[in-house]
């Protein structure tokens, strides 16, 4: 711990010091803006309101012109000879997103002599190198909140897809089959199970409020408690310990960041910690599991059902485990990039790149490095 | 409306006379019972609960005997020279499901001389002749509430994935691909989307308290309007009119049970009348729509997503156009047969057939046929 305290106060140090070479609000003048998105081809005409791909650039691309800035958008990241790589030397900020990231290491953050702002259109800044940019004085910002809902959705979707057994059910209609046995074996209600969520932020509330009434037990672990009140609203129990929490759990779901402690927490041994036949659902971020852990895991049957939007890396490979175990009902990183998710994100960045040109500061929610200094969250 | 009466009246008179000569309850002795499950081949092994297979038989097999009846189970029930029709004769209890249902026709029922009771081990009784059974003097009853959870949780299950186009994502996991633009484009919140059911019966009102936390517009259409404190509480609007509530609709939930007047309910005319973009839930039954118009509707896009465990008939054959219109999201009749949901059902089946060996009433909500009269909801 110590030693943590230790790391953090250089680090905001050095931080405060690099940030009044590069300064922290943009400077007169042009600004050189890229965006990194993920391509839509044919489907980009397909929704006026499709707004988070690279054809519409979030819907800025006149606004920012019209500003006398330069605005890039591209889908190409990776590798030496990307896009991305020709405009890291100049540009002062970069828009990511979660669903087709940009990876941000500290070799980019070197090269990128001008770069002041790192912005996400989306919720999560793990795909950026956070002690580098903050070392290198950059601030790094999310459009907090603006998906939450979206995800909450979408894991409560998911939780019901396990519990009732609807990926085998809907393949046999495809196959040209009919066997209801197949499924029924292990198909639920959700009512009566307990249902734990680690992590009880803006996400996992968002989420039990929506499963209260299904009727469940639910719980959560936290590094707090919810006051009384909200608790009592709410209606889950709070598990200070989450080994303590894992073995009463029918469904886990994942509603933490990735951080570095965070990071392979769902390894083997964990995983034996839960129940047998435990159902899993982590919209968070792939790498907070041990890839070929959770697997294995459902190759056993330990785990009796997974399902997720992350994946560790992505886009997932041909190749990745993840496609091939049994009792998967997984999908690209989509939950977070509803329409309504991209309307509200892309609103967010253009509110925050309006600040920014003005010299404001941003929703204090939405920092995640400021003036060299991680957010308590990712500490 | 004076000649639906005059029937009634007819049906009734025709139902009280016969009744005398079959009796209501069971006479002394012996009574042979079949029941018509679906098989679970391996799969009945695999779980303990797994009651409601033909292995399995509801687990009231010993029980049955132990009282002297014999007890009959089968998976067989089509066509002249299948298990059921040997037992028709002389059988006095016919058990059925709405998962692989025995159809139970005037022909049937005109053959089976000592029937005195149609139990469904589930909800719905459409795969019987309701008036044939009516003129027989037979009781028909099911195990009302059994499944109502099950079915409404899936409902809800369904109105996500299909919000979110989740089977599009999940294919291309498997396929190997990653494309988030091919999904997101119509994929949604379900937040402040307006969603309707039609019907509010027990299910409907199950479905609504559990959409309430997502913020949605919520409508009903109904023959009743609920009472003033229970719709506050529920948070739905009533519409009267079905016709002009279908276009206000961004999520049609089917919740109501198929008789003469709700059959093919949903043909091309209504369907037009539905917003272009409609999503469709139903788990209700697979003919209260026309199939072919749920086919083209889907192909040309007025149907956005259809998703449902109901067909016409069942097992819905290979060349059921459902399998392959787009946008999908169908499985085989599952909902409401959940391993909760198989062991309340086999509870109430149980309980009945005590009550009618020793000569006592239903619970008064379980009867569809009583003495031939219908229950009101299928007049």
């Amino acid at each position: 711990m110590a030693m943590r305290r230790a790391a953090q106060q250089a680090i905001q140090a050095l931080g405060s010091s690099v940030s009044q070479s590069r300064r922290l609000h943009a400077t007169p003048g042009s600004k050189k803006i890229v965006g990194v998105f993920y391509k839509a081809g044919e489907y980009s005409e397909k929704n006026p309101n499709f707004v988070g791909c690279v054809e519409r650039g979030l819907g800025i691309g006149d606004w920012l012109e019209s500003q006398g800035h330069q605005y890039i958008v591209t889908d190409d990241k990776e590798g030496p000879h990307c896009e991305l790589e020709k405009h890291i030397p100049d540009m002062h900020v970069l828009i990511t997103t979660p669903f087709h990231p940009a990876y941000v290491t500290a070799e980019r953050i070197k090269k990128a002599k001008n770069l002041q702002l790192l912005l996400t259109a989306g919720i999560g800044s793990d795909h950026i190198d956070l002690k580098a940019a903050a070392d290198a004085g950059l601030t790094v910002a999310e459009v907090t909140g603006s998906n939450v809902v979206s995800v909450a959705e979408d894991e409560l979707m998911r939780i019901l897809i396990l519990v009732r057994n609807f990926v085998p059910g809907h393949q046999q209609v495809i196959r040209g089959e009919w066997d209801v046995a197949a499924i029924s074996y292990r198909s639920y209600d959700l009512e009566g199970k307990t249902v734990g969520t680690i992590g009880a932020g803006r996400i996992g509330k968002l989420l039990l409020q929506r499963l209260k009434p299904f009727n469940c037990n639910l719980l959560y672990h936290d590094r707090l408690k919810m006051d009384a009140e909200l608790e009592q609203q709410i209606g889950a129990k709070f598990e200070e310990d989450l080994d303590a929490m894992l073995p009463k759990c029918d469904v886990i779901v994942i509603n933490m960041p990735l951080t570095e402690k965070t990071k392979g927490l769902f390894n083997k041994e964990r995983i034996a910690k839960c129940k047998k036949g435990v159902l899993i659902v982590n919209n968070a971020r792939g790498a907070i599991m041990d890839t070929q852990a959770v697997a294995d895991a459902c190759a056993s049957g330990h785990i009796a059902g997974y399902s997720g939007d992350v994946w560790n890396p992505q886009p997932a490979p041909k190749d990745h485990p993840w496609r091939y175990m049994p009792n998967q009902a997984m999908t690209p990183h989509i939950s977070g990039t509803t329409i309504d998710g991209q309307l509200r994100y892309a609103a967010g960045t253009k509110d925050m790149l309006d600040r920014y040109f003005k010299g404001e500061d941003f929703p204090p929610q939405n920092y995640i490095v400021k003036e060299g200094k991680l957010a308590s969250q990712y500490q």
